[in-house]
């Protein structure tokens, strides 16, 4: 947690901000106008009374090539409380214009935590250097945080924390709290530990504020309390988080030693970033930040593409193998996609709603079978509807130009595959994602390419299939 | 925020939840074994050391018809802290079976914000009933909150807060704390208030512990504080705690009085549900709740299936205008769904990219240009490298069926009709959410059926016009 300036009150200046808190395109201009008119001063002056995640959006908001002359100016505004605001590839491009030992600097003033997240994406050398300039302890709490896994609740945590033995009293902890000004002003919750510096209780602020000096500190503690294990990933210290409803937890190593503390603004940065990850991961997208070089985007999309246009081949052969029946009856070309694409968004609901129960731990082996049967009742419900919709339409609109026995025909062979591609993307969209979560993958990567190209080639053997064992054509 | 008991140690006890932190499926088949035999006290004994997250678990991974039975046999454990953290689908079913006089004992042990969580999704007239069950005091501040509208701040305040006036030394907050029972344990910050009882200003606890006794709060307080309008939508109260680190905010009415307080644990539930609420919407299902009764599920997703299926018309009926030459060509009805696919693959890209950059305030009118112009570079190299792939494939594959000409004009067609419907797919993938958006809808809500409604439609399109203008049929 970084000791963030409080933000002015909301009302401050109507100019800065527009009604959803957003920077206005006005005020971003005037400021980019005067840094570009050598006004540097003009700038700062417009700059300065921003609270520091406005200044990060700042940056965030000017063009990548007109962001250094606006760092020149307002160089002194840009303290560690912005950098630890700022989108990641904004602040790597940053961090690249300035010094190791202006990088340093900004570390040093941060809390692990912050220091670790500005250093850990630089270049292996670039970040010894940094870590060259750093005071020798700053130094080693920073490489220590960098020897546990990435995402890991060792990079999260930070080392600053307040720790009292179990046989002091509120009197003796506030003495300490009052008497110590080495030690850090933000916390929530003071920890307990045994001799061993191991955890033995949590005590919230408020319930210390509330008791007499007298009594002891292990009499108002709970000795109930969620420890984080170092190398826990973060997505699971998130959930566990938001489970507990936790403001702040210890992160212990392995013989159970009290090592750090997480507190849950930094976490709630990661439960955004995980909850829209899967979202981005469906959509076949792995980084979905309008910040990241269009290279790097290029690269990532791409492979998507690339491996679609091969999913992509499986129903285009099976449309290949009824080109026959195809060129007897052009329309069923007409009609095929529309049996693919309600497939696939049919598959697409069950999909999303199974990474999102999976995400949150809503999905367990307990009920496994309960959701797949949930998911295929409403998939027959919705596959009647449709199948009932479509059928009707096509034998009603067709009857004038194929006379009404073949648009009958036609009618229920495109009711029956419609039906048939509902509940196959139906039940495709649930075990797809639970294969892959079986099988220790992230049920989102992949899932939605794999259900495309399921419907798609289900519609299209299902529509042509029928159409040509009917008799309508072949 | 509830008054949460806290979690037994982490590894307490492994029979009951697995490496993930989720109830073995063991477990719970054992709690209703128990059940089911009529050993309610041994059911009982089973459940009561989890957590009441755990408890609440645990009603979820129940199907719902023995979910009666477990509620009677665990009934006194069923306490308020289960029913906040308990899902709201499998709530509603459980508050549906206990009585208004029970609901209105379990409410008033909440803080407001649990207590109008429970009551807000009753039936009206059982709403009544419950209220008029509640002491006078509990009763009118529920009724002020439901007073404010559905997902505002007002629903997720709570009352229960410490405010004091400016005059006070950090001695006077002390013996305050200490001397009234009645007042709330559970707080992080103390806001300090004008005689008119307006906010001028806020104390974390730790700085309150920090300072000495005779200090004064007002010199102790920061002026600068985030107050939160009473009627601001909670997805916006969310940004505001995500963009300044908030651990608890004050809440204020139109006339600047303090009427309440949000904690970060109350909106770390609701950042979790509106990421994850884009990528539902974007995938075509309103509540993505795997608890949900199948009719609701039903009816919410079937209206998405139905509009594509209205909007599936326009593409097959641009396939309907060349039947002419798919007749002629019937290898052309299989290589369309490739263009048509592929293309709206980008578009999905190119939407959930942008829809989260909207939902999370990183694009606003500053960086708008920039933002298309981006994705439309990225989609260029992107069309590039997959037109370029399938143009090769197919001039290569059919130039032994159909001679080297016509396979190469084949290859050029497609290629040419790739790279348009992905170009096409990334400017309707950033401008339809933006235009929404403008027009004060939800980004997400309908997008990527028009989107891929476009891209079917000019995959269709471009391929089977180009190959009828390039002579290649017709």
């Amino acid at each position: 947690m970084s000791d963030v300036r409080p933000h002015p009150a909301a009302a401050a200046d109507d100019t800065q901000l527009d009604e959803d808190d957003r920077l206005r395109p006005e005020f971003v201009e005037e400021v980019l106008d005067r840094v570009e008119a050598g006004d540097a001063e003009g700038a700062r002056a417009l700059v300065e009374p921003l609270h520091p995640a406005d200044v990060a959006d700042l940056f965030e908001l000017t063009p990548a090539d007109r962001r250094p002359a606006l760092a020149v100016a307002v160089a002194d505004l840009l303290d560690a409380d912005v950098f630890a605001e700022m989108n990641d590839w904004v602040r790597e491009d940053l961090i690249d214009e300035l010094e190791p030992a202006q990088v340093a600097e900004i570390a040093s003033e941060l809390d692990t935590d912050d220091a670790v997240a500005i250093i850990e994406d630089m270049e292996p050398e670039d970040q010894r250097e940094v870590l060259r300039a750093m005071e020798p302890d700053e130094r080693a709490a920073i490489e220590e945080a960098l020897s546990y896994p990435e995402e890991s609740a060792g990079r999260l945590m930070q080392r600053e924390l307040i720790a009292v033995p179990e046989h002091w009293t509120v009197g003796d902890v506030l003495d300490y709290l009052r008497g110590h000004d080495e030690l850090t002003t933000d916390f929530w919750e003071i920890y307990v530990v045994d001799p061993g510096h191991r955890p033995i209780g949590t005590c919230k602020l408020s319930w210390v504020l509330r008791t007499p000096r007298s009594i002891c500190i292990g009499d108002v503690m709970t000795r109930e309390q969620t420890l984080i294990p170092v190398d826990m990933d973060q997505e699971e210290v998130a959930l566990r988080f938001q489970k507990y409803a936790l403001i702040s937890a210890a992160v212990v190593d392995g013989a159970g030693r009290l090592v750090g503390m997480i507190t849950v603004d930094d976490i709630v940065h990661i439960i955004q970033e995980e909850a829209s990850e899967d979202a981005l991961l469906l959509s076949g997208v792995d980084e979905g930040d309008i910040n990241e070089p269009v290279l790097d985007s290029y690269k990532s999309r791409v492979r998507w593409l690339i491996s679609n246009l091969f999913t992509a081949l499986v129903p285009a052969s099976i449309v290949y193998l009824f080109g026959g029946s195809i060129a007897q009856m052009a329309l069923l070309a007409a009609l095929m996609p529309i049996v693919a694409g309600v497939g696939g968004n049919a598959g697409t609901q069950t999909l999303a709603v199974t990474v999102r129960a999976l995400a949150t731990n809503q999905l367990t082996r307990s009920n496994t079978a309960r959701a797949i049967g949930r998911e295929l009742r409403v998939a027959f419900l919705n596959g009647a509807t449709v199948a009932l919709l479509i059928g009707l339409g096509v034998s009603l609109v067709f009857s004038l130009t194929l006379g009404v026995s073949d648009a009958t025909r036609l009618g229920l062979v495109i009711a029956a595959a419609m039906m048939t591609n509902v509940v196959v993307a139906a039940a495709v969209g649930v075990l797809a994602p639970l294969t892959l979560e079986r099988a220790g993958a992230d049920p989102a990567v992949a899932s939605s390419i794999f259900v495309t190209m399921i419907t798609d080639s289900i519609g299209f053997l299902a529509f042509l299939g029928l159409a040509t064992a009917s008799g309508l054509v072949g």
